[in-house]
């Protein structure tokens, strides 16, 4: 009797201290998803602002519409989110759907980077949000049950495809004839900036990928992403020179980031050695994107899309929402292409949308230059 | 009897395991602390450094003087530390309080930036750390009982108001009349580097607050420093434009952080939208700062504060402390005015000494100038 | 009885519980390391990557190098830890110890930085890493027995030395006399990239030296590595002053890092006062070699070590490997030396080695240029 009072006493105490240490654990995790976010934010920041930065004579231009958008994206974001139509999450979760948000939003910028005013990246980035989390709210969420389970832990579908495609749309409705005659100058002392942006993005993509895998996914998830980082820069190299007989330093800054876009949707579903293929296809893909394509298109449709989003996000994200296919056992396919094809959909229409809202606000006196907004300009 | 003894022996077993894991959980907590207190050592070096890069011709300088303070301001830090007046702490929370006392060292340096030699630096350091130190023991600590309880978690008060007025206190009394009127040049290769440290700064703020909050209050605590850095970054543009016409770049590399500054007193307290009006308010504030005081400044003193660090820590620092008085429910008001004030006379007292002392050890031949004193410089 | 079988019960629940609790337990610290191999790539991309900028018009060349070499090191040091011959480790471990053979991949680069052509880099990582696994089955992991337990947490010896004494036997091995008589060119510009990658990796490097180091000993470590690196860093401006009179901002941005180097060895041995001297001797024998040796190496031997890979980790890494025998207690002073040796013989050998294999594919045109290799050069 005596024995099972204190027995009781000891599993009670047990449970109580268990409690606590609980509370403790969680806690450690949500500071380790922080350690992640802040990750993101670098890569959102410094990462896609100086990778803009190659623009000549709009530099000024490009980051401060990096720190306005993001600045817009984040508050936006959350706040939408406590409407209290979406499911409660912790404020860190939170905080990384959000990033996620304005990650998109800045690869939508970045096709029409230099043809706005700055306040028009405000605006950009008020409209785009809502949209961006409808998007979620159907392809992730399933809230209506229309698509069922789509894979894309790392936003290779919903973040870079959709962004992508939004920003080329709105390109496409706010771009006038004569500005696409005028051509995007880069200089070299610029190149570096870019470099530097895009060895940040590259240096945390695995923070990207994993922020929200569960703890002991993230081991194999984050080496998978370095993995196919590695495999699209060797590609990157190698089809640079195949195609342009030198290599192009807007190559490497660009499509060597394409393995981390692709491999997105299947981060942590691969193994190392398809990880590296599907690295190494995406940077070819990419490559052959910036070196023939867009070659081509600047002959055709003259100038759209700024940074080339497309062959960065675009192509490289739909392929690796399709590499699922391949490499996830049980797939629900016809959710993934459900998903593809509602995410298409949306980034279109609301892109086409969204760019002519903007284009009611005016257009700058000269595009792609910091002079008619900046003083102290070069 | 049996029964009781396997309990026992249970019992003991699971005491010995908690003991070994509670002591892995703190040396987690600890690790965990580490990550923020990298997280800090990028702002000083790459934040604080790259940000003062944009003097021109004086950019050697700045980054040698960064590597040099914050150099002698950690192991001073800690070796006094460790003379047994202060309280024990675990070896990462030193090195984090060590940090705090650097950036406040960068932020008094900021002021007289350009106009004293290289070595002049440490001496700078070597006098600054123990006036810090005081202020400290004084204020947060309240090691004289004759403060309170002061709330200033982030260091609005202790770190940024303090660090602003001991170097305008030092630039007193140190810079000559003929140094006056020697205009400060920036250009525009060297903006991208302050845009740089900038956003080094910006993405990293967040650790920088919640450095030493308990682990369950991170999460908030890294929110709020977010969402305040949002409203100050949009505030500056919005001020900038409508006080200048144009943007400058500098409001936005300077003022965009005022909400960073400002939120310190008050991020594990305040609400996301307390946050938000709290970023808002000092990134106007910290705009006029820049747009029409320094102007003004400019008339009358000519240049005494080189990096215009009242406007960015000194203004938004005392704003965040009195902003307590609002958010924090329960606070000890008047301690949290003596704690200001405090702050304020021995940052005055200190930098006037201070400035007098090193003023004693001569002064370059050419201020704002790597020249006298790098080979190769341009 | 019944107490029992309740006891037995709550014992065995209790078992369950800390059996997955302790799964988590053993996943949260993989993601601290995760967050520290992160800190590393940081290293070695932006931080060797922009150290090695300072040479003009081969900016765009050495970052490209750093990003292929990089991506060759990691998978293929990956891949040969997978064929069987290895102790298996988990998925972060393993990246991480990849990491350590991609920076001393990349200080064996340094040497030889501006000489071959881009794709030689690639061959040059493809033949580096065997042998630098080969030495660290040796020296490290003690595979033939014949060595013992050497102290090298961080690498001073395995790391910093190998890959210093590789590159200097590559270069011997592959640069021609007329290569030797063209000066390296450096300008001021760049300078600012080469300071932005010397802090990188001052800030991150004590992430470096305490990747693997157990959870409780972290802290101790980074402390030291920080304290070694203040050390160093006002050692190197003092030894800078006093042997040019003026400052070469080159030996900032370079011997200001030696402490990281020198600290390896005994990182998690030593206290923090001998982490100070450590550094500081570091320092100055590192500043020593940039501003007397490496000039009278240019008189007599012309350019061999374009980044000055030996005065950097060359020298502090040996001096770091010999200081273990003063600050570890009971080392095992024989294994300390034959792992010196070992890896000396192996370094030169296999540089020589390589050197020659690399030569084998050709030459540039024009050494120390952008210009051959991309396209839009400057």
């Amino acid at each position: 009797m005596v024995s099972f009072a204190v027995l009781s006493l000891c599993c009670s105490v047990k449970l109580f201290a268990e409690h606590s240490e609980s509370g403790t654990m969680s806690s450690i995790l949500q500071v380790q998803q922080y350690d992640r976010a802040i990750h993101i934010m670098a890569m959102l920041l410094i990462g896609f602002g100086f990778l803009m930065v190659f623009v000549r004579k709009y530099g000024r231009s490009a980051l401060t519409a990096t720190f306005l958008l993001v600045s817009v994206a984040l508050p936006l974001y959350m706040a939408i989110k406590q409407l209290g139509i979406f499911e409660e999450k912790g404020e860190i979760e939170q905080l990384i759907f959000a990033e996620f948000g304005a990650a998109s939003l800045l690869i939508a910028a970045g096709a029409i980077l230099g043809r706005i005013k700055i306040f028009q990246y405000l605006i950009l980035g008020l409209l785009f949000i809502p949209f961006y989390l409808l998007n979620e709210l159907i392809v992730i969420d399933d809230y209506f049950h229309i698509v069922g389970k789509v894979a894309d832990t790392g936003g290779s579908i919903v973040i870079h495809f959709f962004g992508a495609l939004f920003g080329i749309a709105a390109a496409v409705s706010l771009t006038s004839k004569k500005d696409m005659e005028i051509p995007i100058q880069s200089d070299a002392t610029t190149d570096k900036y870019s470099i530097l942006g895009s060895m940040v993005l590259w240096v945390f993509w695995p923070s990207f990928c994993a922020a929200l895998v569960p703890v002991e996914a993230i081991p194999h998830t984050v080496v998978n992403v370095f993995i196919a980082l590695c495999g699209s820069t060797i590609a990157t190299y190698v089809a640079s020179i195949a195609i342009r007989k030198k290599v192009s330093i807007a190559d490497i800054a660009n499509a060597a980031l394409a393995g981390g876009v692709a491999i997105g949707a299947t981060c942590d579903f691969a193994s190392h050695g398809q990880a590296m293929i599907i690295g190494a296809i995406a940077g070819i893909i990419s490559t052959v994107g910036f070196a023939i394509l867009q070659e081509k298109q600047q002959k055709f449709h003259k100038i759209i899309d700024t940074c080339g989003v497309s062959n960065l996000h675009g192509i490289p994200g739909i392929f690796g929402g399709l590499a699922a296919i391949v490499v996830v056992d049980g797939l629900d396919i016809p959710a993934q292409l459900k998903g593809i094809a509602i995410t298409a959909a949306i980034a279109i229409i609301a892109g086409l949308l969204v760019g002519k809202l903007i284009s009611l606000f005016g257009k700058p006196t000269e595009i792609y230059d910091d002079f008619a907004e900046f003083i102290d300009a070069e």
